[in-house]
């Protein structure tokens, strides 16, 4: 089996990630880095030598024999490289989010079929241990039916000027949403507050209303005194909350809940059955996420599989994060999201009923 | 000075409470209670020997030559109770929430206003002295500009049968947070979920815009595994988390943050200037909220002065608890606030551009 | 099946404590309270007004037809009280230590038997739901062997001008231990200082081994930062902490070890193997140990018989703070214990041997 | 100014790191590496291409013009490898502890003094920012006087064949006691227990009596199921916490403390003044404390100066640690440390005394 050759598109914060892995995994060599800056480039080609090409010109990687590239450069920019990539026969993975808008994300979906390409978006969190595993509690009916979901995402952040807290942030949240619940919302309702910057959102909250009325929020924040990454699964069994700040006890199963009882009497009242059980941290064989994302690109290149995370998914999040900007725009109103991610009245009727049931 | 004499009309869960308190505080003492089960009242009478007289007819009360009463019952008899014993001459402190509707809110600081008593509702965290210590940090500019505030009281709590959520857990965070602001809310979005039983929201997120463009959130939820109860202040300065599950730590005041800084250069862009400094854990003198509250009402009483938590402050909680849940009930449509509580198109103008300036 | 008749003796600190539970457990009444200051004395009789006699001398109690007496009064005075209790035909339940030397305990079990009385000590975390769960993770055998026990007791604390902090606060964890392990320590050495106040050490070093070579180690200290009560066991198959300062998270079982391997190579080496599994905070259902200890005196009292924490218990734990006290004047020598609590030639050598082993 | 041309010996489990330092500081080169295995020697070479030379004989490392060496082998070959080092004109950087025993410690002092060469140990923790930190809120008088200090090592750690808890955990204590408190101890205690392995102790309490009466305690663990390094000084006007396990809040600052009030009544007895205030989380820019170690290393070089943890501090370390083997192979008898690190029977008495005082 000979080794895959990698490109690499954009080496400035997270792309030496990508390196490292792809250098470290067996099976694959990163031939050739891309950068618009030559500090960068020099930067890689000190600390990984047995890189032999560097560039400020992409396009030049695609006379390197290459079989895959993978691109990290600023979102505005990942349509038309991936789209130039596919199109000179190269395999694609490329860092959330896919696109800057949905119909460009499609685009893309379009030509990897086109020219039977992988094309693969960087969900790092879908191949996150401890995410799979409450995938997992989930599947096998131990949280038994889902309630709802919160999540967190806040700190004293890095801000940008270019996007506002909810592209930046949400896109992770959301992707695990719709991973754990195996669906995708039918109504998104976003808050959103410009504290430091005029018209960049730094805090902003997120409603998602999924099928079979489970809710679902997303607290994102660049402004928070503390560092928080946390999601709260209830379901109507168990309880699951993942802290992906705690360095160790990372998920925490609770078993306990709250069972309403319907009295037999006259009254017809309720009462209320409480259950307390133990607290479960379980020992989950932590791998880095972004190596067995890595690994699994590399997979789907040699295999000709659909990645996990392909061009389809990495657009429905798109069209959720484009619902949740339409909303936070419009002063929170709700925004329905139906297969093509545009409004449908029908729906909205069916949602605005579900949630008086 | 002889002692103020005390009836106390309702002694199920908090009830028991307040009487401790007057029974302790010098100057007051506790003449007879009332409620409409036998054995609640016997409970009283067993722990509180000192207690004259029991009844399950609070009229008994008006008989007995007091001077005030504490109302303890369920939230649905607090307007005919605390109108009743008024208009016979009592004054009366009445617990959260004063009234179910703001117009009934209204009636009693009239009532109130007529016979000349004093009428209090017990917000209690407006007594309590991390809350007033961040009320003060706020007055003194010490946080500078307060960006916005993130409030959550959640925990498997007590579910109840006849009140939501909001009703229930809301009332609290919206008073501290008027409390903190000096400043009523323009609009209220919430969104609910009714998990356990049907029509009855166990779980809801409420934002809060308020004026000078602060952004407020709420979440209240009665089905979370782990009990929290935080408020966190984010200010141009300073920053402040009120953790009030923690036995200690319970304020710390974080010197840091983030400025925008225009750049002079062509570019017109912004960079920014991180703040990071020392952690502080203020030493704050603890007292029992609720023994600062009952103590403020027998100096109202005594002193005939308009009470912290007067029954305007009582009606206003209740008016944007009202929005809440009218949101709510309209999938999280924005409700906006004016000085009667109700949508003012003006105003309703006013915000949506201030949410997009 | 009439109530038993109790007086209680000293209402000081920890007095009232007692009362309370007495007075609120079916099957008893508090008859009657005897403290040397009229002011607590006073604060009891308003407090509970069910008490009918109170008077600064306890032999007053003997006129009243009692059952039994317990006693919290300073230790000084414990074994001239309770000895003149039990010639007075009361059964006796008395504050740890039993007395403040072990001639004296001896002299209270003769005298208990000779009167055939009930005589036990308050050891409460014998009582404790938490202890009691770790006691039966050890006797299952859950936890493997048992290869060492650390326990911290610390924080700021009340200061005392009689007694050191090893008299104050080592009692509840000897007892502890003694309860675990089910066994007496073969060897005590003590390291104090006196930091605050010339010759009362306030933090303090108790190194324990006890028998089959399992060490105890306890920390105890009046001059903590932050408050800790914690107890670490570690076995050979699992490892349990008990942190009774968490609110809710008391104890955690760690399905974690290590086991030493013997290669079969030339080498004759070991390798280790490391076992990493869940955390489980298991869910103990609380009941107040003091509640569950004034249970038990009341059961043994009808029912005759001997208490799980007796007069021997008692004794033993004050025999090994006696020998701790010893070491600690010694500048930490160690001192032997055998079964009457003096150094033992044999069991001396014994332990050095088994310490070098 | 030309780079300092540095060879490391021993890459194995610590060398990798001191290796990427030197790399990465501006103004030196590592020209060659030298390990007994080729295994690890190839890993460097493949991570850090810009290295010239590999070798399994760390002689070859003579020929090659370099102006030091640092040594991380195994603790038993450094006293032979830094000795021929020095001889051979290089400078020595060697890791803790500097040997295994005191006489070969002074031996390496001796050489590097007849060779005018500089000789430093690698105590990481005295090049760390919070304990720098801390040793200035000492000086500066801001605790007051030191009255104990408590140091915690422990987890379930990378058991070692040859060595015990006590030379493996003790010497980073040690070396930041030392330094706190700029003091030599007077009387080391050590009880230890060899749970998994004979003869190999894994858990070990070291008390150590330092001048001024100053208590120590150092815990020292393989085995225990939570990570935990703390340090805790408690001073006369303030006490501090350094938890190098808190990624975020290292060091807290108590303002609180506790006085002995002489009455002036006939009594004469003592009341005790408890003083809270504030708890203070010092913002520390954190800096790799190795990075800082390495630099100070190249800087001695350079100016000819004496490294702050010199020879004499890690032969004074060696004593303390070989007098806690020395006690803990006596079944935790008082071994007393005189300057050459031996018992003398005066300083016992003096000890003795005070310990009583």
């Amino acid at each position: 089996m000979t080794d895959l050759r990698i490109g690499a598109i954009g080496c400035g914060y997270w792309g030496p990630n990508l390196i490292r892995n792809f250098i470290e995994i067996p099976g694959a060599v990163v031939v050739a880095v891309a950068d618009l800056q030559p500090e960068p480039l020099n930067r890689m080609m000190q600390r990984f030598p047995q890189i032999e090409t560097s560039t400020t010109d992409y396009r030049d990687l695609f006379d390197l024999d290459l079989d895959a590239v993978v691109i990290a450069t600023p979102p505005a920019t990942h349509y038309a490289i991936a789209r130039d990539c596919m199109e000179h026969g190269l395999h694609v993975l490329v860092e959330k989010p896919i696109t800057l808008n949905s119909d460009d994300a499609q685009r893309l979906i379009d030509v990897a079929e086109a020219h039977d390409r992988v094309l693969m978006v960087g969900h790092t969190f879908e191949y996150n241990s401890a995410v799979r595993a409450i995938k997992e509690m989930i599947t096998s009916g131990e949280l038994g039916d889902i309630y709802y979901i919160d999540a967190i995402r806040a700190s004293l952040g890095l801000f940008q000027t270019k996007a506002n807290v909810v592209w930046d942030l949400a896109p992770h949240d959301i992707s695990i949403l719709r991973y754990l619940l195996d669906a995708d919302p039918v109504s998104v309702n976003t808050h959103g507050s410009s504290c430091v910057q005029q018209g960049i959102e730094d805090v902003a909250y997120t409603t998602l209303m999924f099928p079979n009325n489970v809710l679902a929020h997303i607290r994102s924040s660049w402004l928070d005194p503390s560092k928080q990454r946390r999601i709260t699964v209830v379901g109507s069994k168990k309880m699951v909350i993942y802290d992906d700040v705690e360095p160790l006890e990372k998920v925490k199963i609770f078993d306990k809940g709250v069972k309403a009882i319907r009295h037999t009497d006259t009254y017809g009242e309720f009462s209320f059955a409480y259950h307390y059980g133990d607290v479960v941290i379980p020992y989950i064989r932590f791998e880095e996420p972004l190596r067995v994302q890595c690994q699994h690109f590399l997979d789907c290149v040699r295999e000709g599989k659909q990645p996990d995370t392909d061009g389809h998914n990495g657009k429905r999040v798109v069209q959720i994060v484009e619902a949740a900007q339409r909303s936070m725009q419009n002063g929170g109103d709700t925004v329905y999201l139906n297969g093509n991610g545009r409004g449908n009245a029908a729906e909205a009727r069916r949602v605005k009923e579900l949630a008086h049931a």
